[in-house]
């Protein structure tokens, strides 16, 4: 089996997995109800529930151990999509080629799916078939990467620095709490299923935050070179709203040295694993050569 | 020691535990770490927390082990305000006789605020000093009423309703989930805490949707005989927003009878229960009697 259909295999279990723990479009409140399917179920890469289960299986996790996790995830990345595009924070227009979640509902049904969709997410771990510590753990690793000492820290610094030149070092800090913590806790709750020692999870923690950061210097790069209909978003936006990017501080080829020495940092930190730790490596790579 | 001394008591142990909890102000993000502290430390009833001591001291659960979810419980109830509270939603400028967190920061900081304050409610569970299967079950407790089933999914029915008469069996419903599903939970949580039995469990939840539903009869009594001055929030904004409320369905004196039945109710669930459920009969007085 090759590793893309692994990944074609994962997606649809993701996506099954996903509609049928998200409340149903037919029951009230309705309107709420669709928003929160809407947000969640209109694409996306997956990348986050995919380093889930990647993770788990260098250990042996049994991938229905793996589903709640990589579920849990995926709501909270997708709930932080719905607000960042609000028109109070980027007020973008455009998400995955579709309208955004408050365009194609209204702004307080997509701040109250946002808010439901983050509560599911903890809900769906605290429910998860799995040994309670083992939720416990799951839960420790997902609050902490997301919230103020992760993502919406991240989110917070983000707007702070928009509209005045970053330094490098914070740049990289607020795309460690933005993105790279969201990710590093996929990749740990993965290994966490699979019950891996406390010394892999700190090697796997290395490779999912140069995975992080290439992602985000790879978003950045695509931003200055990508179209909005290669993006399904709105292209340029870095440069319009004055933000600090890694082509900006490091030009267009110091930023595509920094994705290479990423490059070779995720497969450095991955050295020790055999053939089990593939799939992990392909999305390293994905992150590295995607183009939308 | 009277009943007033032992909130007294437990108030002061919230303040501090809520205080010691929440991000520093000097450290970065400090802006979003200041909206978080000022949008739960802002005085408040502390109702929430106060059901979760008063329920546990039934069980003889130790107030150690009901600190975190009487935190939890608080910060998911004031997240909920400052979202309440945007101009998207509800479109207050005034709560607790301050400015509310968009007003006194700004509406990108109210976001992600809130959102940050849903997560610590639930990072501080699963956290939490507790059993790993208690701190589970809790987390249960609570991601099952705050979400689209329980106050999210109150909210978006309160929006739906907004412009037009609801049934009485439609208002009861929508406050059930809205404030009804978190004051459940408060009482739960301090009984799981006690290592309470099924039956008694049961026995508390009758208790509390008695209580949630008083505790809104009561808001809507207040909310056309009370000044802002005396709420500490804008008064006489159902009427203004077309709202269904209980005196508008039943008429005031309906409304007065509807509360004295409720008050009844929970006198009558308690009935079984020695003098340590003294402070939680007392909280229920507090919300039938109460004047802001």
């Amino acid at each position: 089996m090759t590793v893309e259909s692994t990944f074609a295999r994962w997606r649809d279990r993701i996506e099954s997995q996903l509609d049928a723990s998200l409340p149903s479009p037919e029951q009230a409140p309705k309107r709420l109800h669709q928003a929160m399917r809407y947000a969640v179920l209109g694409g996306g890469k997956r990348m986050r529930p995919l380093l889930v289960y990647a993770s788990g299986q260098i250990f042996g996790a049994d991938e229905h151990a793996l589903d709640a996790p990589a579920m849990a995830v995926e709501l909270i990345h997708a709930y932080s999509l719905v607000h960042d595009d609000l028109p109070a924070m980027d007020d973008d227009a455009l998400r995955r080629g579709r309208p955004t979640t408050h365009i194609a509902f209204d702004e307080a049904t997509a701040i109250l799916a946002g808010d439901a969709l983050q509560t599911r997410a903890f809900g769906l771990l605290a429910d998860a078939a799995l040994p309670a510590l083992l939720r416990v753990h799951c839960l420790q690793a997902l609050t902490h990467a997301s919230g103020a000492a992760g993502m919406c820290g991240g989110q917070a610094l983000d707007i702070d620095a928009t509209g005045h030149a970053q330094p490098l070092a914070d740049l990289q800090h607020m795309h460690a709490l933005k993105t790279g913590a969201l990710i590093r806790a996929a990749v740990r709750m993965g290994a966490l299923c699979g019950d891996a020692p406390p010394a892999d999870l700190l090697q796997l923690d290395d490779f999912a935050n140069a995975l992080g950061l290439a992602f985000q210097v790879r978003d950045d790069i695509l931003d200055v070179e990508a179209s909005s209909e290669q993006l399904g978003k709105t292209a340029g936006k870095d440069q319009a709203q004055a933000k600090s990017t890694f082509p900006a501080l490091l030009g267009m080829d110091g930023a595509k040295a920094e994705l290479a020495a990423l490059s070779e940092r995720m497969h450095d930190s991955l050295a020790g694993y055999d053939e089990r730790a593939d799939a992990l490596r392909a999305l390293g790579r994905l992150a590295v050569e995607r183009n939308h």
